[in-house]
């Protein structure tokens, strides 16, 4: 089921109708209130982005605790005063029933909450939407399903849907709806793809900024990894954001969370993995040693470690996306596939625990990290249960079991042990708590349940890491301790997680600084980036990131940083899509109707060629065109025509070569009634007669509106002679030689093929000026529809339908037989800033205008700026 | 003296050579060693401007440690055992020696040396070069001069310099040599700007890093303010560099500086704040309170108190800026103010201290964050010299001196005690001293001495800043501290010099990441964000940063962020330069040159024109002309002409229009003989004969050329005539009507002013050709000129050169009197991927294409692709 996607606008079409809207608004900011300044609304817009998404982390963050809570009391009741089997049953069943709740939100209510999000919003940034990415029933289905999956004991995180969430709460309050549902809310409406973006971001930023209380690393994680569009002026919002988020987490979570004194701000968060800052900030914590020099190489292997591992689980999931993507289909299937991952995974963390043996606590050595008067004592650990060792498994209560500790818990806490724990775990307990995270979270990244890698991630890195410096201190003499000044497990337990999160996303700065925010840590900065390069470095050799991967699974056209590695010798003419179907500046309603119904391309070039129908009128008319800046040449006549110039006055003569072409571009500079008279009668649509197919309700069965189109067959209307000459006439559009009316067809297909660039037009655009019936009828005389050039409908008019527009069958249906006839004035709603390129240009140079501009379609055109083709992404992509 | 600044060209040119040059760039990297490794060099030259930036960090800081170490101490030591008088003259006297030195330097080596240099180097990132200031020369009187006038108690900061210093290095160390010298290193060379611009961005990135031991504040400093261009691909490199930098000065000055320990990474910097996480850290530096969400507001009123500062140290600092470039330009004049100033800070600080009453030590009070059980006792500030109260100004040795003890030391030991120490200053002391540095700082912000700005702003908003903390812990009657938890002096001192320093430079996230960095600060984000935020938006009210208020000051053409507010109601016809001056495909070498000389322009477009000189030769070749992808077109022949037609064959038939324009870029596609042999004959300069002005040694003293030709116009082969024939050649050029040569003059006017556009040539590039002599003869046959298509120059012989061109002056020596006969092949130079706007088109889509792709010229066409105009920067500049 390959995705429904589709392309955003993030390129501004710089219209009349824009023009008039940009006005309007200055105007209403200078002398309107607040709310209708625009300044004021983005930033208020922010703060309310911040609120909810920081509402539905706390709102997740509660209900886990409390169903997970409930879950592990069960549990360990069972185990110390039954059997392990009723026990297990117990833990497994709690499992399944949640991981079940949570796959049937996904698998039956909405499949596009499966996964961490992350993909889908690198997408949306980069251009691209995802059918039903953004819409409230996703943002639904993600919440309730990550609250049961982690409260399942799934080997996931709780980040990346929060991450997703935030998207989704952004897009939705700055449009005041979401795709499908208007909400109402008036004030809030920013209505372009270009706006939406940028609080897509910052409902993003916010999301990470609530699940780890990392303001910072919430818009750095955007900066870097998420957006592909970033200006300093979004940097100042989003920064806004996810600091009023973060602050209203923390201080909500102070005064719900029992441990904490409120408004005390203590970093609280959704996923914690405690202070590296020593008893000052938390008595449970001891204070981490600094490192030395002589450590980074060892971060340096840590981190070349974590970057194939990284590598290898990312093939991993990648077989595995595969074999999914082939035999996981069907809503059931799905279903018994995510409650097998549940029963598995309970199986593991219940079995290994309890076949792992327990040791007596007398046995536990502690790491303490310096030998002379250092402030911290192991003792600590020893009174806070939130990190003390548990022996639920073992028969004599003095004992402690190891793997236990770590598997049956949550996840975030078991990092919270391998971080802060001066108790030096078994080795083997850490390896096999290690390995079976890593295998546990590949196979479940990718089933239909919402879910997270950091927390995963970070989990087998800092199990592995952990056994570094668990090593180091078993085997040291006393000379690596005397090089390093300490050996604190702790610290390669942050390095291995680094490393691991490192290895599989490859992200950079941000993981540097999403660690260091969540747990308080102010000197390993340089510790973690000598890691997380090392990794990256590594990992790059094998794989490309998880995220990356997975948007190029999903086939969606994304626009890399980079070019193509051939860019550079492949020219535009070699790739774009020849002969492209154009627009007149003027079309019939019916022609534009059956355009849009028998194609499904969603941006078309606007052309005029008055050069070829001035043929039909009198030699009179031709002669006396130049209006504005049109003006003599000398080159492109001969004698004759030569001649006859020389009598007309001369105007604007250093725009040559223009002098048979009006167009509307260089009209309106000078005189467009001039223009517009010159040309009286010259170019017309009286002169063609009504095309065939244009009966009334000739719908589309068409390949592209499938969606609309297979309903619409059914309708009476359809006739098979409207299909039929429906598809002639796309064909005419495409090819030349064909008849498509009373008009000579060799010079028809001129028009549509080589007619003078004028700008680019939307597929959505078109829709709503069919619907809302921006028309000029017929019986108007040429030289007023010239004359008439501002817009005739408002902005507002025009983007209320944003971001859906109309299909063809709600048009079809407020559509009389006479509006067929009537004709559309293109010139106010065109893109007339709409760049071109030379057919000749190299793809380095479209690569470069999409993914700095944000464009959606590229029209080249030739020397003399004929269209001659297009290029949108598919084309970019076919060469990658 | 306004600056001589220039354009750089970040948009690079796809031309013939350009593809010749990455094939083989391709080929090396896959068959080469590591060295011929483009990605591999990268990461090496990152390296080693990482640890040359080091370097240079540590010999600054070593040097002014030890020079003003040394005045201290003769200082201290004579307010000690002799008179005061005697203290002042030699503390002044010392002040004065060094900071005469300090200007000696800048005034009478390098002007460009001056203030922060963040200015200049944010202008170069932009695409502005301004003369000088990247070279070897302004990065010696940099350093020399802020060790000097660091050591001479100016109030002022090192961290400025040393960006700029880390840009010089960057520029140096890719390109292997700076604008003047070439320093032989021949692996590190990367010759474009575009590549010099990224390693600039990692120079100045490593500068921050070393000077604060703020790897990821570099990056983001770097990110947030210094940079307009960048890419996720430099953020690793990036990264990668300032880690590898600031562990460089960490480690070496850990063995230097005798408080350390070698090889403990303790966030050594050259600016060091202290940190703020406690005695586990460092026993002289208390551990810093938790905030509670209560006191957010308090910061939000410190933050929008720090903006109005910051906004009036803006305004007061343009208006000295101003008058100084109008009164202060000579050097002599120059070294007498920047003395004026010196002694006016010694007298200040000197004689506020000795005028400031003593105390007694046992008066001084304590503040102690908490009452109960807390782990900092207030003796620790006692036993540390480093922040302990002195008194040598007093006569009882038991009495301390609250402003000598802050001012008279360095302006970072004033920080880290007002951060710190928890004794309790004297607010009067306090006031006095922020308001003398607020005043100094501003006097001499702009003096002719390397100055930077971060320290003295921090300096100020950390002494009003504890004012703050200071009050409320003296008024406070137990509610305060009850509702915030505790009141640390200190923590006001951070938030008060964030907002100052957030006040003067409007930056955000890059001050608060570099001050956690630089003080080991890992719970104060949101706090500092918060302060930030406020103290930007109210700044913003009032003025614009400073750094961008002295870029508008030199009168950089600064491409912002936005467009200009009206850029959505001017069209680019209304800015754009008219008739612009063009070249044709081939041109020949004394013409090439006569334009040169007689304008200063950097960058022409290039037409093909076929369609004028077409007329010369007999009707059969122009009307075999329609080569390759040229075809006939119908609407604009006349019916004689559509009769010839006719009888000719017809070819590609979808590219019409251009029937009678042979264009460079649709040759080639099918066959480029066939191509040159229909015109051969009909083009040629065989036709044009030698236009008057060519005569040897026609030089040049032009308006443009000043530098060169002003000494030319000594030469002997100066001829009046040689003058006048090239301004009028140049009129030609511009104007229509004038007669120029044989050839019809209207028809001449039509090729230079209305040809269609091909892509665009550098004045840099042309200079290059003729220098290189890269002709063909005129005796070769034109269909053979139109074969030959590839660069006859090896793209290194071409960009040897680089970053200078050959000046006019040395390619006429050059030249032979023959050689001017010659012809240039433009083609497989021009950049034909150059992009075009049609003149309708509106600014704010041309201030897009400059801002992101990094434009230094745009040509304008019409709707026929003719050259109509052309757009620069200055023009864009024009309407801001
Ligand atoms: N006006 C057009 N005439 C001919 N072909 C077109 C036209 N517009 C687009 N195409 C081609 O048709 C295919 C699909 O067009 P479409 O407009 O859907 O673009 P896309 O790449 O799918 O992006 P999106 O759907 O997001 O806009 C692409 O290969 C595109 O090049
Ligand atoms: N080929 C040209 N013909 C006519 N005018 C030009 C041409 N090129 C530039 N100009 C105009 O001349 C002025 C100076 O030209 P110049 O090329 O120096 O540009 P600039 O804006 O100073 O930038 P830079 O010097 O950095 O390239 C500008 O106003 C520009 O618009
Ligand atoms: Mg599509
Ligand atoms: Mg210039």
């Amino acid at each position: 089921t390959p995705n429904k996607e589709e392309g955003l606008d993030f390129d501004t079409s710089e219209n009349k109708l824009y023009s008039q809207h940009v006005e309007e608004l200055n105007q209403e900011s200078a002398t309107g209130g607040i709310l209708q300044n625009v300044e004021a609304v983005r930033w208020l817009t922010g703060l309310v982005i911040a609120i909810i998404v920081g509402c539905l982390a706390i709102i997740v963050d509660v209900s886990v605790e409390a169903l997970s809570g409930h879950k592990f009391e069960v549990m360990n009741q069972k185990l110390v005063h039954d059997t392990h089997g009723r026990a297990f049953v117990y833990y497994a069943g709690y499992n399944i029933l949640f991981v079940s709740i949570a796959t049937a939100f996904v698998a039956f209510l909405d499949l596009k909450a499966k996964g961490s999000g992350i993909p889908e919003i690198k997408s949306f940034l980069n251009g691209r939407k995802i059918h039903r990415v953004i819409s409230v029933r996703t943002l639904v289905s993600k919440l309730a399903g990550v609250i049961f999956s982690v409260s399942g004991s799934l080997v996931l995180g709780k980040e990346g849907p929060m991450m997703h969430a935030g998207a989704v709460v952004g897009a939705i309050v700055s449009q005041g709806r979401d795709e499908f549902h208007s909400l109402g809310l008036g004030i809030l409406s920013f209505r372009s793809d270009k706006q939406k973006r940028s609080f897509v971001s910052i409902g993003c930023a916010c999301g990470v900024a609530a699940a780890f209380s990392a303001p910072l690393g919430g818009v750095l994680f955007v900066i870097e990894e998420a957006a592909s569009f970033w200006s300093v002026r979004l940097t100042w919002l989003t920064f806004f954001a996810t600091m009023a988020c973060a602050s209203f987490v923390d201080v909500v979570l102070s005064g719900v969370k029992d441990t904490a004194e409120w408004g005390l701000m203590s970093q609280s968060a959704v996923v914690s993995f405690g202070s590296f800052e020593g008893a000052s900030r938390d008595p449970c914590y001891p204070l981490q040693p600094p490192y030395r020099f002589m450590q980074l190489p060892i971060f340096v292997i840590i981190g070349a470690l974590g970057g194939l591992l990284g590598a290898a689980f990312n093939s991993a999931n990648l077989v595995l996306s595969r074999i999914r993507a082939k035999y996981i289909v069907d809503p059931r299937v799905r279903l018994v596939e995510s409650l097998a991952v549940a029963f598995f995974t309970s199986l593991i963390f219940f079995g290994l625990s309890s076949m792992y043996p327990c040791r007596a606590k007398s046995d536990v050595h502690y790491a303490v990290w310096s030998d002379s008067g250092d402030p911290i004592i192991p003792t600590a650990n020893g009174t806070c249960a939130q990190i003390a060792m548990r022996g639920n498994m073992c028969t004599d209560p003095d004992d402690v079991n190891d793997l236990e500790t770590l598997m049956l818990s949550s996840l975030d806490s078991a990092v919270r042990r391998l971080f802060h724990s001066e108790a030096l775990y078994e080795v083997p307990a850490l390896l096999l708590f290690g390995l079976s995270v890593w295998f546990l979270a590949c196979l479940t990244y990718g089933t239909s349940i919402p879910s997270g890698l950091f927390v995963p991630a970070i989990t087998i890195g800092a199990a592995l890491g952990r056994v570094f410096g668990q090593v180091m201190w078993a085997i040291d003499d006393g000379t690596l301790r005397d090089m390093f000044g300490a050996i604190d497990p702790g610290t390669y337990s942050l390095i291995g997680g680094a490393a691991m999160l490192g290895g599989i996303t490859r992200m950079t700065i941000s993981i540097v600084v999403i660690l260091m925010e969540t747990t308080n840590n102010s000197t390993f900065a340089i510790p973690l980036m000598v890691t997380i390069m090392s990794s990256k470095v590594v990992g790059d050799l094998f794989t490309e990131g998880l995220y990356d991967m997975h948007i190029e699974l999903q086939g969606i056209k994304f626009v890399h940083d980079e070019p193509p590695p051939n860019a550079h010798k492949i020219r535009v003419r070699e790739v774009m899509v020849k002969e492209p179907i154009v627009f007149n500046l003027f079309e019939r309603v019916g022609d534009i109707l059956q355009v849009l119904q028998s194609c499904s391309h969603n941006g078309f070039p606007v052309v005029s060629n008055i050069t070829v129908r001035s043929r039909q009128v009198s030699r009179q008319h031709s002669e006396t065109q130049d209006g504005s800046d049109a003006a003599k040449t000398s080159g492109d006549t001969n004698a004759q025509q030569q001649q006859q110039q020389d009598q007309r006055p001369r105007r604007a003569p250093h725009l040559g070569h223009t002098r048979r072409l009006v167009s509307h571009r260089s009209l309106g500079s000078r005189s467009d009634l001039e223009a517009a008279t010159s040309f009286s009668g010259s170019l017309g649509f009286a002169n063609i007669s009504p095309p065939i197919g244009t009966e009334p309700g000739s719908t589309a069965t068409g390949s592209s509106e499938s969606n609309v189109g297979a309903q619409s067959s059914t309708s009476e209307q359809t006739s098979r002679q409207g299909q039929g000459s429906r598809r002639g006439n796309l064909k005419n559009r495409k090819r030349r030689g064909s008849n498509r009316n009373n008009l000579d067809a060799d010079e028809v297909n001129e028009v549509r093929g080589k007619g003078i660039f004028e700008g680019t037009i939307l597929r959505s655009e078109l829709l709503i000026l069919l619907f809302e019936k921006v028309f000029i009828s017929e019986a108007v005389p040429l030289q007023d529809r010239f004359k008439r050039k501002g817009a005739t409908i408002a902005w507002r008019d025009f983007f209320k339908h944003y971001p859906r527009s109309p299909s063809i069958l709600d048009i079809m249906r407020k559509l009389s037989q006479d509006d067929l006839q009537r004709v559309v004035d293109l010139r106010p709603y065109l893109n007339s800033s709409a760049l071109t390129v030379h057919h000749s240009v190299y793809i380095s140079r479209v690569h470069q205008l999409f993914r700095h501009l944000g464009l959606r379609h590229l029209t080249v055109v030739n020397t003399s700026n004929h269209v001659v083709g297009i290029v949108t992404r598919a084309q970019l992509h076919s060469i990658e």
